[in-house]
């Protein structure tokens, strides 16, 4: 049976005519560029609790992943857990690499530049005398984060850069990250 | 067969004689408490790449996970991915909420206070004219985010608040992320 079929571009993975489309689509409907994403976390005992991630506002439409997922975390039995899984400074790194990953794969994707490979190391320093209130002067966060990309593509050197620097420009969690985010709290009796 | 035992005092499932101990110990060697976490993260396709969490150095030593934790990512359908996965930003909820609770529970622990149960949800607002480089003025990453805590304990209602500040004060990852944290850049060629 012959049918009409509309051929999509893709490039490293990446849907470019859909991304195209979405740019147009929230020029002509800028509310669809608003998103809301959310996690709920329950408390196991000490170092360990669960999120689940099952669903998120984007586009005008309450939205929801086939199945939610499950992230656990603990912390290394040096630091008096049980090691069952990451602990939370861990997956703040995750949270780095995979988002500056992903948006410079999507913006070099949207520029045709074509990406073969990408291996990522992330290392970040922190002193226990700012969690343990120590020393008031050392900071309780990260002091300084390290990212190396080794990137494999057809480009020469100043694109190899440039390819990393999509990344850097456009992650939303390196610019939450380096730049910080307003974060309210608030309590309630359960 | 007798044997002398040491019984440990565990207050919310942590080891609070170990905290202590952890304590004085940073205390007499300063340099106990710097630890260093890290991550490699590979890029799969498209949206999809994958961390692993192996190893960390903290307390002069080099140590590793009992195994590696592998943390993968991809984004929903409607942002181009195949939602194989939590994405990027929900991932760095997930890094807030986990690290908030232990750290609130770790605190709160050291000091005596017994909690039943914590629950708590996040929320975060985008908007991809950042992302997507439609709107200079809209930044990349999240404009905000809401944290709230249910907490069961058998304490005063402004005891429960302050179990919650527990958290944000001692938390590396509020830290982090309400303030800021330096990220330098490389890339070479693979």
């Amino acid at each position: 049976m012959a049918t009409t079929q509309k051929v999509s571009t893709t490039i490293n993975g990446v849907a470019v005519d859909a991304l195209l489309a979405t740019i147009e689509a929230i020029k002509s409907t800028p509310t669809l560029a608003k998103f809301r994403f959310r996690i709920r976390n329950q408390w196991q005992s000490g170092s360990r609790n669960c999120s689940t991630v099952s669903s998120f506002t984007g586009a005008n439409q309450e939205l929801a992943h086939p199945q939610p997922f499950t992230l656990e975390a603990d912390e290394p039995a040096i630091l008096l857990g049980n090691d069952l899984a990451a602990n939370p400074v861990e997956y703040l790194l995750h949270a780095l690499a995979a988002c500056l990953t992903t948006s410079m794969v999507y913006h070099a994707s949207a520029r045709g530049i074509g990406i073969e490979q990408v291996e990522s190391f992330f290392e970040g320093d922190l002193d226990l005398h700012g969690f343990l209130n120590l020393n008031p002067k050392i900071r309780k966060g990260y002091q300084g984060i390290r990212v190396s990309f080794k990137i494999r593509a057809n480009v020469p050197d100043e694109q190899l850069q440039e390819i990393v620097q999509l990344g850097t420009t456009y992650s939303p969690v390196f610019d939450s990250l380096t730049n910080g985010v307003p974060v309210s709290v608030t309590a309630e009796r359960l």
